[in-house]
């Protein structure tokens, strides 16, 4: 594996509005998209900052994983990441080196993209996505 | 402010060889430098992905900052770290709009970059750190 660079990093936070403001007009970065992945039970807001996305998560369920997640440890950073060229063959390798998946194999995650995660318990305590984008790879 | 990219992820973990074995070995980074934090208590392992590093913490100290926050929350992301051309001028303008800052002042931090701390009760849950290298801005 060889991740090209972060492609997010998943913030779970109560209420989107604030928080959205917050790096508008604290960070100065831009809301680009807001998207709600319902059988993630989420509503998302996307920022771009350099290569990567800031992507805040707001739980539209308590018992989705990220109100379970808020009301356990609280707003932060739920998971990170990685741009990879090929999912189905990272996780293959991860799982061959042991790793615990969560996604055996890649779904659809928000903005199209090909995701799967890692489980915390064999990442020393993050949650690692994996995410391939088809549109960019196939344009190279 | 307008940060120019998230500089470095800072992940405390418990034991910092293992967790540099699972960056290298399953996402496939290298790392670079290793280096003590003498007045934050903690060795730092660095790996880089594209514009990003990852900054795996092991705390030297469980009083120290990182070896609290794995007492409390467990192994995980710890901070978030932008990078910005002016950090005096970025945390005026944070102080202004009512942002709670941990250091008011810029201090020196890992691998020489003048850097400050934003309190996550401001910041809807996350510890974000500024960074500004010197060197760049001057070599530019």
């Amino acid at each position: 594996m060889k991740p090209s660079h972060v492609e997010h990093i998943g913030i779970a936070v109560k209420n989107l509005d604030a928080s959205i403001r917050f790096y508008e007009e604290i960070l100065g970065l831009q809301c680009y998209n807001i998207e709600e992945v319902k059988d993630q039970k989420v509503r998302t807001a996307f920022l771009q900052v350099g290569d990567t996305k800031i992507e805040l998560l707001e739980s539209t369920d308590p018992d989705g994983p990220i109100g379970k997640f808020v009301e356990k440890k609280g707003e932060g950073v739920h998971h990170v990441a990685f741009a990879v060229e090929n999912i189905k063959e990272e996780l293959a390798h991860a799982k061959q080196k042991g790793i615990r998946l969560i996604d055996h194999q890649p779904r659809k995650g928000a903005e199209g993209l090909d995701i799967a995660f890692l489980h915390p318990k064999s990442t020393h305590g993050t949650l690692i996505e994996l995410c391939e984008d088809k549109t960019k790879i196939n344009s190279h």
